[in-house]
């Protein structure tokens, strides 16, 4: 039994609300049970300097956790003076996963800036700020496909992803914190709406886990990321 | 004619929301109109290095901004690598404010850190800050003497801050952005709910201006931290 | 009785020395007492990038302290590898405050920049920096004026500011160390030689105060100011 | 036909020279065709301030690239003040593989601290560092038990990484720069000397790819990691 | 014919005031010409970490430049966020040299830290630094002594410092900024009053030197010391 | 008898080491005894902003060690955020030395950075740096020669360092890590190939030194100088 009491393969409760936010082009509160992320994104009409005259676009990510949105506070980054090593590998996973359905070229000499900051943390805080992340991404195409700065549209697909793990011995779908602070593995995998893999991360916390145990993860990762495509889908009809 | 059909002794509709956060030992989401500020007391059972041994606690803030919490968005203070001026005035200033109504000696070795987090800003960031963090701050020491860390209420009063301005001549409560960003004059007050004065800040924008001018601020604000006031007591009762 | 010796509404001996160095456009030495704060305005003949082309001018102002200027030895901030919020602060409101009173669009895109070095700390340290400030800045002016790189006059006024607190019960004016550092109030005036606010910053130290004590203060810095502006006149006519 | 000649199923020419540095308690320089780093163990007795009394041991790594070890020169870590995302995904990837074959309690309060300098690069750094890492640490903890600092051996197993990837359309083991740089997936594996997955991290680089391709990488690195172990054992025994 | 008109063999006019600063141990401001350092010793009964319980003192330096104390206005190194490798060269070189007239045991477990202070540049600011660093020192173990702080002296002698330089073909003492900046060749020496060598360090500007001129500049230091070795007993006896 | 058993006037074994890096313009392994040095030499087809336009070229020095090329391990520059003052002062005198002989209007509007990384340490490490420094340079400018990027030879002499030192009462050449640390007093002397001196810096370590005492280590370094220049030679050559 779960601490939760969920099946094995059973997500949280996910909610993808969108327009939360008064100013950003496109914006997504994505719920994943207790784990909150306010996901926004900001559309500049010019990209870096080592991508002018390309032609080509670009889609980028920052994440960052309030202090208190975690069990016991947190120091603020901002205080510190840097980034962890966590955040940073963080952001360049959501980075690369929402690039991987983009078409750089249709998109144009335009940035896109997915702020990915958690409200409240409860395990697996990445997989719903990508998961989030594209929605608030699809919307920002839609307002700049609305202004006619866009005229095609630049996405390929969706995206989303969702952790898995082994836990107690048994493989698991969507590990929340409790689950996640023992588990003796853990993978991330990020997929497209038609299946396609975008990024697989697992890693052994207690000791090294056989071939077997992963591919049941996979399957097990496979059919999460096909609901949270259907929730995509409905924010984004909504 | 205010921008938003106010009147000029009118605050904007003002919400202390409390319970918002699952991990906080107190929390409140102050939303004064389109600026939306979530405030998080923090306890910890020890105080910084140069008070140990002292008797006393510490109360502590710190402030952000959400990269698209305004109008386009501002560089994340944790990806530059520091905090702003601004952050740092802003978030001294709260510390200060919230401190001015503790009994420091009652509150023992405890420290109590508010982070107020900016996640909407349509002006008057700083003041929702003081007057949601005083909620959250209350909230914390009615946690820790639930659980008997605390004996004797540290509290001597409640804190509270509002803005006021002169924008087209007119002498105006609890600026919006875009009173803010074309006002001659702008001040903070942090006043108690007996009408202690804690603070005051007052600039001159455009030009110097006159102390007449300075003390209509002064009664307006009055008046509007009477009423937030009111509303704490409310959201601490409710 | 104030621990100098001085009656509640005096200011300390103030001198403003000009000319005392060999390279800056402008400079003054301010001494009020024991506080000795070296201004010094340096002119480039362009603006910072935000303002090019915009037809205007900047003033802007550095603050630091010298290590061993205070009782006992400080951090040097170059060390330590970044300002305090308190030496953000000030030099934030020296801005502010020398260009109260100038006209940036006659200054034309010219930049002053006002560093303000606290060679001996005793008390009031902003206040004297903003009133020498002012002396370097108009040295700084003339001598632009003198080499036909600005045509007219861009100063609209004189700014000066003085300190004054509660201590022992006594509204004071212009605290020294002793008194700041036992003051139940202290307040910083900003004022034009006309009168009029430039900024205004009133905190409680010990416990919020009463209006009417505020309004006290106010009064005497009004008084303070004058005579300030008259040793101003003073010195740029020495 | 691959640019280096070889098969999809080799792996470059290996080779971990061991004792090379002079001070390390131990040291492996792996050789991957032109990938050369330099891996050296440095053992302090005694254990970060987290882990004080706990009886356990740790192991970490750093990493770093010599400025012109790359292609074009990359700018210097340490002159730029910071560790880029990339060097700090790569040391912490290293670390936790290392730490998957150590027992911590049988090591004892005793920290070893993997430093892997890349020489010079050509596709691959982090699965050479991890390949040469290993070498060194057993090396620097047959050091420490020949000096009686260490009883029994913590080493629970042996640990190697490889890459493979899709490349022009076919899946090939250990990819060199000019392979990674035009792959259509990358994927690093780490696996123990009994086949236990240790970590996993695949990336699509263009576009994403279906569950078989992947697998298929999997196999490939099986095959290559048995190599790897191999040429530790006789590198150990040499 | 020298720019200032001084002989070859000739200090600019050098001043040693004592009693400079109203809280430092001992304080010296050291003006060479126009170059001004104002040096402080600021006196610690402690010394850092890595001394602790070993019986010995310590004297370190920290040496910076007002920003307007250059010809053109230099960065603020505080506000830049670091000390330039310039700036941290020479406050090693100051340390060393100060502490080579120091017995560390007789000082006992007290740390002086030597703060040196451009307040104005006209070439030789190092040396200044030196000569008027040893005064300061000198007046706070004068200082401590008088407290029974420290007992029996434990300065071993004076120390001093002068430039040097190749000057369209001349060998000059003592070099202002005009002539530093067109120099051949600049040397910094620094002796013991009773002749003995602590530092030299000689650097070709525009083309290397011979041995022979090189050995004239050190025939001209070893006279400019005496001299200044003469005016620091002169100021630590007035 | 020197530890090493050297005579005093002796070398250790000196090699320079070329064609060691696959991807730099020029590079050269210089080992002095156990001290190893690897040094390459990046061109780059533009100058640093401040010197666009001016026709000439610039040459600079980067310095850095391994963590563990040290007995104990040293913390990594990278992960503290800054370099040393000792890695400044280093890489500044690389720089220095090797611009010393080069002609930069010949050399055109190229930057060649050295880049010096300490792979094992025994003393003498920034002498190594210059030897080996220079020969990848000249070795860079005979690439760019070939390249038809640089026409006439903008070399105007060899440079070499070497570092003498007082031990046990005799004057000794090149020191290594064993006498460096108990040293008397220890001098680096860069001087070019037809005797010119480019740098000198002496240091007394435990008192001061006699002039005559210098005059002898300048002596041994002459010698010692002319041997690294005929070594460079054949490097060069071979």
């Amino acid at each position: 039994m779960r601490p939760s009491g969920r099946l094995d393969t059973q997500l949280r409760a996910v909610t993808l609300e969108t327009g939360v936010s008064k100013h950003a082009e496109g914006s997504c509160l994505a719920r994943f049970g207790d784990t909150h992320v306010l996901c926004t994104a900001s559309v500049e009409e010019r990209v870096p300097g080592w991508m002018r005259n390309s032609g080509r676009g670009w889609v980028t990510a920052e994440y960052g956790m309030l202090p208190r949105s975690t069990h016991t506070r947190t120091n603020r980054e901002a205080a510190r003076g840097k980034q962890t090593g966590r955040t940073q590998e963080i952001q360049r996973l959501i980075g690369r996963s929402l690039r991987a359905v983009v078409n750089l070229e249709a998109l144009g000499e335009i940035q896109v800036r997915i702020d990915c900051d958690v409200i409240q943390a409860d395990g697996g805080t990445r997989t719903a700020a990508i998961t989030g992340g594209y929605v608030a991404l699809a919307l920002a195409i839609r307002t700049m496909q609305g202004r006619g700065v866009i005229k095609a549209n630049p996405l390929t697909g969706q995206v989303a992803a969702i952790s898995c793990g082994l836990v107690d011995g048994a493989a698991v779908l969507d590990l929340d914190y409790a689950e996640d602070s023992t588990a003796q593995a853990d993978a991330n995998f990020v997929m497209t709406d038609s299946g396609g893999i975008v990024e697989i991360q697992g890693t052994a916390e207690t000791e090294p886990f056989a071939e077997e145990r992963f591919l049941v993860l996979l399957g097990l990762a496979r059919d999460g990321i096909t609901e949270l495509c259907r929730l995509q889908r409905a924010a984004l009809e909504g």
